[in-house]
């Protein structure tokens, strides 16, 4: 080292599995780069795992506290103490901050550190970096967001003819899906990560039991048939959006019209769409997971910190978060082809003010289908007009119901 | 203000055209939040354009100087005394950075100052902060780019159906293109952003005149019919990328598969393609343009400026730039179907190493189509090969040769 050489930046590491080994890996392959760019090196002075190591000395020796335990104890526990003792943080733990967000924000607000999660929301994708950089140029109005890779991926294959359970199984093959999934397909995951995004977008706390969702283990091979004859892409869709003084957040299954941008985004990748009238719409898309993936927006987050690229967060705004936002929706209804069929859904739809923008009847007699698009409608209007279906004896099935995203810009 | 406030930072404005009027309106927008978010408001504190205002006092009353005169002369000495001055800048020139980079560089690391154009390179699209962010944590290998939202918009335009005159004077009513649009249509404009993302991913100097360009006015509808045909897009893609000890910069039409990132871009958009062993890839994407746009990313530079989060360049490197680099190629040739034709077409290829992955031919008699895909082979081999054809009886007109982009990773 030069006699005149920066001192090393010393970063302390929590957790040792997939994540964290690529990481400590990445980190010393790029620590040359890092010092020739930035003028500083990065180094790992200490790890805590299950089995060794000291919080206390790993605190006392470290510049910035690398959390990649997981989970909410003891990653929790130990990140507000690194914070409290005046350490700048970097955690890929989205349950975590979508949970207690909040309460790490405020320490971290109160200590004057920084705290950095990029690969808590779309994996390598770098997202809040954008999104916290931008913003104050460009007030973010809506995103929608692919921010699970493993449904995604799920989705791919069925719209290539795999059933879900078919398409399931492949993913945990590849290593894409955990043996218990239900994280991943219940939306749960997905929810976790656009509370998150909204938090940063808008500026208010959304926790995750603010987050609505609904995941793709109900989705039917005949859904993505009908996206594939209409031309539309069946994607698992987060969506937050500003309205007034108050923001909705939600994720569900949605088709989207060909040119949407995240319309093409296949396979086990993240993509989010933000949307400003600054800016119309912006894209950032890239591999969803992967151990080095991760491991690479966490040493992003690290030379952040390191360069003084990042700052401790602002005071939280309080808006309100809506429940009931109104969406256009695809809906598709089993029938008897009968006299007065049409006009006695037309007319429950009208009761609710549902306005129907297609409808197009297929088939004959006992077996026919109405495939409609609405106008955008309230979700409990809607739903109200579903139960309805469900007491004639004319429609044979549970009525579908699947949102579409259409074009907003441009 | 509360009495505990922070000074104003005080950004000084070289230019009141589009983009500094819209600069001037969207900074006074947004100052409220920018102050919320970041704990300082800024402040234009002097404007200079040609009929008013003066160099000297707007330098001493600023922490920033933002130019968006255009041009080289005099952005280029106001930049320079800016910074030697101590003053970080902020520019939006791509003329001026493809060409004088360096020494703005050099006297910005000399001054340790920060010197910011993110607008200078991919319209809105933040791609000179996710390189200079993410680039500590991942190597760039290469870099495909839609750098130019006019040729893209025509391309776009053609692909529905259009001549190329006639997409050029749509794109002209609609103010994408200028009255001489040659700056864009040659490929010159995407040759001087992609030797600036070249220079970012590489660290090494590339100037304008180290990149080969070709621009889209030679192609032809039937081009575009073959690439809806072969369920391609085409598209002007700007290509960087690192080979061993050298890097390569380039700018030409291309055929992409339908899978790929940036084959699904249209209209006046820009995206760019990041690949690396790290991250496999990532794309962003947004609009390319417009004085309200280059406004945002413009402001966004003064913010990460104003927090810390930019930092003077670092020394460059020195890479060779290769001027002769490896591509699969489309090539179409018009020919007589004759005993012998295919032959001595495959002949001549094969003595330049010219591997073939498919061929068609289509017609009949003496007005047949050779189109073949090759494997990747040096241009100059392919150049020479196609220089023999030239010299064949059978071959009716000059072939056509278009390069192709195929997947790289997944």
């Amino acid at each position: 080292m030069p006699a005149d050489a920066s001192p090393p930046f010393r970063v302390g590491l929590l957790g040792h599995g997939t994540v964290g080994s690529a990481f400590e890996r990445l980190l010393g392959e790029r620590a040359d780069e890092i010092e020739r760019m930035n003028g500083r090196r990065p180094l790992i002075t200490g790890v805590l795992t299950r089995s060794r190591g000291d919080f206390a000395e790993l605190l006392a020796d470290a510049d910035l506290v690398v959390e990649l335990i997981g989970g909410i104890e003891p990653a929790r526990e130990y990140l507000l103490q690194a914070m409290r003792a005046g350490k700048d943080v970097v955690s890929a733990n989205k349950q975590l901050l979508s949970q207690y967000g909040e309460e790490l924000f405020e320490v971290a607000r109160e200590r004057g550190v920084r705290l950095r999660f990029e690969a808590a929301v779309a994996g390598a994708v770098p997202v809040v970096r954008v999104l916290e950089e931008s913003l104050a140029a460009t007030p973010i109005e809506r995103i929608h967001g692919i921010v699970n890779g493993t449904t995604n991926f799920i989705l791919s294959e069925m719209a290539r003819g795999m059933t879900y359970p078919q398409a399931l199984a492949e993913a945990q093959r590849r290593g894409y899906a955990e043996a218990d999934p239900s994280d991943d397909v219940s939306g749960r995951d997905a929810a976790a990560k656009m509370a998150l995004l909204a938090r940063l977008a808008f500026g208010t706390p959304v926790h995750l039991e603010d987050v609505r969702y609904q995941g793709i283990e109900q989705l039917k091979p005949e859904d993505l048939e009908y996206a594939r004859e209409l031309r539309l892409g069946l994607k698992l869709i987060g969506t937050a959006e500003r309205r007034g003084d108050a923001v909705s957040v939600r994720v569900h299954p949605a088709f989207l019209y060909a040119g949407h941008p995240l319309s093409s985004v296949a396979g086990p990748f993240n993509a989010v769409t933000l949307e400003s009238e600054t800016i119309t719409e912006m894209t950032l898309s890239g591999p969803g997971a992967g151990g080095r993936q991760t491991a690479s927006a966490v040493l992003g987050d690290v030379v952040s910190v390191m360069t003084g690229g990042a700052r401790p967060p602002a005071p939280p705004l309080q808006l309100r978060v809506l429940e009931d936002v109104a969406s256009a929706f695809y809906l598709h209804l089993d029938v008897a082809d009968r006299p007065g069929v049409l006009a006695a859904v037309t007319h429950i739809l009208g009761d609710q003010d549902v306005s129907i923008r297609s409808v197009v009847q297929r088939g004959l007699g006992e077996n026919a289908r109405l495939v409609m698009v609405t106008h955008p409608v309230l979700e409990s209007s809607l739903q109200t007009a579903i139960a309805r279906f469900e007491t004639l004896d004319f429609v044979h099935s549970p009525p579908r119901a699947i949102r579409v995203i259409e074009e907003e810009f441009m």
